[in-house]
């Protein structure tokens, strides 16, 4: 072989206004280019603990177990999932999206016997339902979306976390799109496990998916007759290892543990409701923008999350062809949608780093002159200014900085 | 919460001369501050195509199934398993060391009926007692390592190969310490199925795992009653994210394919032959210089393998404080053994990006210092001109750069 064949790594400029990965924050991509350090060095396992302090503060929990999956986000909600379920055990799934059916399948192949109450994709699923379920029959899990990027759509969780309180069930929720964007009160709303990624709000690259879970999820892991059949992603022997025990298990990835610490470290200084707005703040004024172009959003308005919106792609357009070339002219990502949504709809995703008004101009711009070179009569000197009328008008509702001042 | 708490991140300078993780190439760790860009952009996947590419150069292998495992070693010797094993099939298992315990502890798990074929730590498996097994009774899966990080130990593996076709069974190989360090002739030896590491002898952090499998493997993984239980390390679900189906499976953690691509482009560059003789070299200074201070070396000369050095600790001697000290005063760390090794030796790595001289001499002349400051009589003045002799000695046996020269 040529060696030569393989050039030097140099990624072309992308603004991604996808679904994740979204542009990690400089700071953080400058974390992982740090000096490596054992695994067992003190110095270490102090960045370890501080990543668990850290993690707590973000997921607002007070759990000990709040500690890192070494994988994406997917390998966090496997971890979550293989750790509880044992062949036969009821999970019911409120199901409204793409990251439903994942929890489907993964309960499914741990064995379990799995219900899934669908919502139609762009709805919520209405607690009532959850809660019928539990009455109907005893359930060991609930696994529910907080987020999904697959609908846009915000699901509310706090009703559901008393239900399963009172039915004895565990609450497992994917926050994978949610934490760093919009509230996730892991502790308030009974949450008995959370799961993240690095790869949205949070603004780092996939690669770390960190959770937490409280007594009651850990009471039920130590409650098995066996072992969950993975080990990697085991989360008993996960918490030995990131716990004071340090119990040997994988070579923790160090980049990436840096750049969660960093990432974690980031949105602390910045505060968590300052954050949350700049992530509403930012998609309203998308969203002021799009409806100044006469384009729609899709989904239920009531249930909307800020950090990702869905676009329906006008009559006669080709949705594919369009964001070909805001790749390739504009240098912007945005997404296409999956299943029933595929061809109808665009998702533009604002989150984390990325969730900034100048961005929100920058895909404004794009967007209009690939709909207009279409043939699409868009008025393209609309969006901008309801962009920026929209921006302006919510800046006096900013938080204070710092993760102090709100929270406790 | 205060975030001053939380100061920027400044690990510090570590000399890593133990098991890994090695310290990181310098290239490798830029590699990874590069900007992301999205997962299913045509920029990634040529990435991602580049990676398989130079994965067959290193593992020396047509297999197409070559691709990496989004997570530590671990989690690509977990996936080798789960994807092969289901329940109730026979796995052999050669076991010298605590790697040959893991692949029994996994097998276990995924309900296999294991068979642990034990040596005694610090010699080989005689490959002869694994054809013996083989001939008693059939079995799906030999699973063994290359060479095993808890004994220094290099396991030969082209008889276990021949055996495996002749008897039906599929070969998976822990190359985890090996690859990038000693000769992996993975279509050569009939290995079934190859698991790598990025942190040791490939020169970047923990955090992807390289392997391959061939044709009779993922037939294996294609006849399954019902697909394994994690999904995570589903393997046949990788292929086909990893190859030209591009489904979508877990969002790829950006940053380390950027380090694994670049790692194992750096390998190229240097070329296979010469990298394995310059980790030869290497050790073989250590070894000299070791000797010169008058300590023993543990294990079968026979089957000792370049990158790790078991040193016995010198009667009287608190192996522990001595780990300590090299660290506090040398920033070089070293490490203890593990189970009936444990405070009898010292392991010391030269892997990857530390395979050289000068890390030879920095520990030799730590350790010759710390081991007198204990009270132990030993000739430190000597140890450092016996290294160099060594290095000298061998450096008209150095292949060509560039994998070109010397590999199909």
């Amino acid at each position: 072989m040529d060696a030569r064949r393989f050039e030097e790594l140099d990624p072309p400029a992308r603004l991604l206004l996808g679904s994740g990965p979204s542009n990690a924050e400089p700071r953080v991509l400058r974390a992982m280019a740090s000096p490596l350090i054992g695994q067992f060095d003190p110095a270490f396992t102090r960045i370890m603990d501080e990543v668990s302090a850290l993690s707590r503060l973000v997921l607002r929990t007070d759990n000990l177990a709040s500690f890192p999956v070494s994988g994406s986000s997917r390998a966090g909600l496997e971890a979550a999932v293989a750790s509880l379920v044992q062949p036969g055990d009821r999970v019911v799934v409120g199901n409204y999206g793409r990251f439903g059916d994942l929890f489907c399948e993964i309960a499914g192949r741990y064995g379990a016997e799995v219900e899934s109450i669908d919502a139609e994709w762009g709805r919520i699923v209405e607690p009532e339902q959850v809660v019928a379920s539990l009455r109907r029959r005893a359930a060991k899990v609930v696994a529910i979306v907080h987020a999904d990027t697959s609908t846009g759509v915000l699901q509310p969780l706090a009703e559901i976390g008393r239900a399963c309180r009172e039915h004895d069930a565990l609450l497992v929720v994917d926050a994978v799109l949610s934490l760093g964007g919009v509230e996730v009160s892991t502790d308030e709303w009974q949450l008995d496990v959370c799961v993240a990624g690095l790869q949205k709000c949070l603004g780092g690259p996939s690669g770390m998916a960190p959770l937490t879970y409280n007594q009651r999820a850990s009471a039920a892991m130590r409650a098995r007759a066996a072992p969950p059949r993975t080990n990697y992603l085991d989360l008993l022997q996960l918490e030995q290892y990131w716990g004071p025990d340090r119990l040997n298990h994988h070579t923790a990835p160090t980049s990436m543990v840096y750049a969660l610490r960093e990432a974690l470290r980031i949105v602390c200084e910045e505060g968590l409701e300052r954050r949350w707005e700049r992530h509403r703040r930012a998609s309203d004024a998308l969203r002021a923008g799009l409806a100044a172009l006469g384009l729609q959003l899709f989904g239920d308005p009531r249930h909307r999350v800020p950090m990702i919106t869905l676009v329906n792609v006008p009559w006669g357009v080709d949705e594919a062809a369009v964001r070909a070339k805001l790749l390739d002219d504009f240098g912007i990502e945005i997404m296409a949608a999956f299943g029933p949504l595929n061809g109808r709809v665009w998702r533009i995703g604002l989150m984390g780093y990325n969730a900034r008004v100048d961005n929100v101009l920058a895909v404004l711009s794009g967007l209009g002159q690939v709909l207009r070179a279409q043939g699409v009569q868009v008025p393209t000197e609309a969006a901008a200014p309801a962009a920026l009328e929209s921006y302006r008008g919510a800046g006096d509702r900013m938080p204070e900085p710092g993760i102090e001042a709100r929270t406790a």
